[in-house]
């Protein structure tokens, strides 16, 4: 008998992951990890009115197909209509059913070498070509996006503000400024998942209606919720729309919409935890500077270190952090795999940080204890 | 400025849901449901021990993408390899992915004309195209199913043991007959979403690794965590490691992983559930034949109630019952749409039936009270 007939595009897609989580590592090396600072997760957790809403949750009830009470929320505080908001499975989920509306195989995205692997993981499930731009100076960067999909007329661009992996942001009046030089049909997706862990100024003015941009945003980041999965994308309401005809519609865990919305409630938690966080962020570059190592400039709740030597030497670093037990990740590509990428955590997972640092640069360098 | 340029497919799907929610109905009518037995939610809830694993769950961490420890649990229950199982966002997500491995444009799949309209949205949505067989005293016809497949060139059929919306079953020794006629390169879906409340012998014995069936079953209906989106699918290892070509990968909540692993430990809360549910069949079937209506035999946690007339008769019923406070649905297609489908629902919930019924059926007889 022979197997199920898959069609052409998925019989030429790897069977690789965007990333190996942390309990497949914690399973291959037989022990947990003592710190938790690899994937970008806020330890500081989220807001004890979100746990409560999350335990309160009626979890035998299907949520609500169109989360429309977080959607009404979400709308009042981005000054939107809801009908400018989709909620979905994580900007993960999100991106997923963004490319599924714009790309079939041979059409184009543009995005940074280096930049968010799970967008070029979902550009080529859908058969897309990707171009990928270099950063510059360790900074996404948006005009030479916007240039190259003009060159290869590119459907889609990704671009996050702040950067994941390397901390950087530009300012939103620089991102108003790129978009005015957008080509025709084509859509700029503006990944915010760290927003609101940046310095003022750095979200731009966008009209909810503007074709050109749709914005993404989660409470996996600042609200402490990533196990909940619940992102949401805002644009114009015609491609808005438009996810109703592919999303699973049913996808939305009830607790986790109580959660988000409860969440979204307590701001006076969003900002203690943004507080840690900047605290948690001067520590790592503190231990850092300690050991004569560059802390990048960060708008996020991670610090990348710059180990002031080439990507093997980096990966040689942090591959002695994960072996003293701390999951920390780094970035994929040169010249920016120099760098390790350290969450902001609590103050033990800080002082275990600061006490494996300095072994893993002696072990990199080849010094004998 | 023009749009985004959505796919030549995306531009010919239409808007519409497979389902409107509950809680849009309960918005357009300006008041709740008195008693929710619409969706086939479980309303005796989950394992108390499921509870408490969510509320204990560490929201802020991603969920484990590779759901391992629930899938060795699962594996070690099913008698197979976890190899042999992925999870995913409930069985409507798993029916997704499925048909993206497997339908591009103009592919062809088989279903039952009146079965659950999320794979046909799936079908759709990716561009296939659906052959529908009619109901054989009112269940699901497996022999007709397998028998279009083979004449139309399927890649895929779906079928459901037992059937929604009409609680029917066949045995899994039928099942094993009839894939003796399965054409080579076509997949049987076997939906058992309801399989823990069906009589012994209605799941089929089939091999993990046989190559014509990929079974998928959910925490959503006997477990009573509709909400927290946990499904499965059991199959040969080759097809299941093709789901990680193109799924979220991290698209589990990690709370829900968590809750079901714990639910699948307490098979006392499911016996508990599989009786209370039973009881309430009974007590559907007492109250439809009080009022002189036949209900169908149901393997389900639904009762599917014969009008005893033609669908516009039953969607007079259903609209009266609704407009008394009660969420029911029913289903889609004739003759099949000369019944209601009802939840087996609390006590509370069963007067409530009892109480309107009658008055219902007087209402779409005409009779003036």
């Amino acid at each position: 008998m022979t197997g199920p007939r898959y069609t052409a595009l998925v019989q030429t897609l790897p069977a690789n992951v965007p990333f190996v989580g942390p309990e497949q590592q914690e399973r291959a090396r037989g022990a947990a990890f003592a710190a938790r600072i690899g994937a970008n997760e806020n330890a500081f957790g989220p807001s004890p009115r979100a746990k409560a809403a999350m335990a309160a949750a009626d979890i035998w009830k299907y949520g609500d197909p169109a989360s429309h009470d977080l959607r009404l929320a979400l709308a009042r505080r981005m000054g939107v209509d809801p009908l400018n908001i989709v909620v979905g499975e994580g900007i993960d989920g999100l991106l997923g059913y963004l490319v599924r509306l714009l790309v079939v195989p041979g059409d184009v995205a543009v995005t940074s070498d280096g930049a968010y692997p799970t967008f070029n993981y979902h550009v080529a499930g859908y058969g897309g070509v990707l171009h990928k731009v270099p950063y510059c100076e360790d900074a996404e960067d948006l005009p030479a996006l916007i240039t190259r999909a003009r060159e290869v007329d590119a459907k889609l661009i990704y671009f996050a503000n702040p950067d994941n992996p390397m901390g950087s942001w530009c300012s939103g009046a620089a991102i108003e400024a790129a978009l005015r030089d957008m080509p025709e049909g084509c859509l700029l997706l503006l990944d915010e998942a760290y927003v609101e862990f940046a310095p003022e100024g750095a979200a731009p003015e966008i009209a909810a209606e503007d074709p050109r941009v749709i914005r993404m945003r989660t409470f996996s980041k600042a609200y402490g919720m990533a196990g909940a999965r619940v992102g949401y994308a805002v644009g114009a309401a015609a491609l808005i729309q438009s996810f109703d005809k592919i999303r699973n519609h049913f996808g939305m865990n009830r607790a986790a919409q109580a959660g988000a919305l409860a969440a979204l409630d307590d701001q006076g938690w969003l900002r203690q935890v943004i507080a840690d966080v900047g605290a948690a962020r001067v520590e790592i570059a503190r231990i850092a500077e300690a050991c004569g190592l560059r802390a990048l400039p960060s708008a996020t709740n991670f610090v990348t270190v710059d180990c002031g030597a080439d990507g093997d030497f980096a990966r040689w670093v942090l591959a002695d952090l994960v072996g003293q037990g701390l999951f920390v990740r780094m970035p994929f590509v040169a010249p920016q795999d120099r760098c390790i990428r350290v969450g902001c955590g609590t103050q033990a997972e800080m002082a275990l940080f600061e006490a494996a640092l300095p072994r893993a640069l002696a072990a990199a360098r080849g010094d004998t204890p």
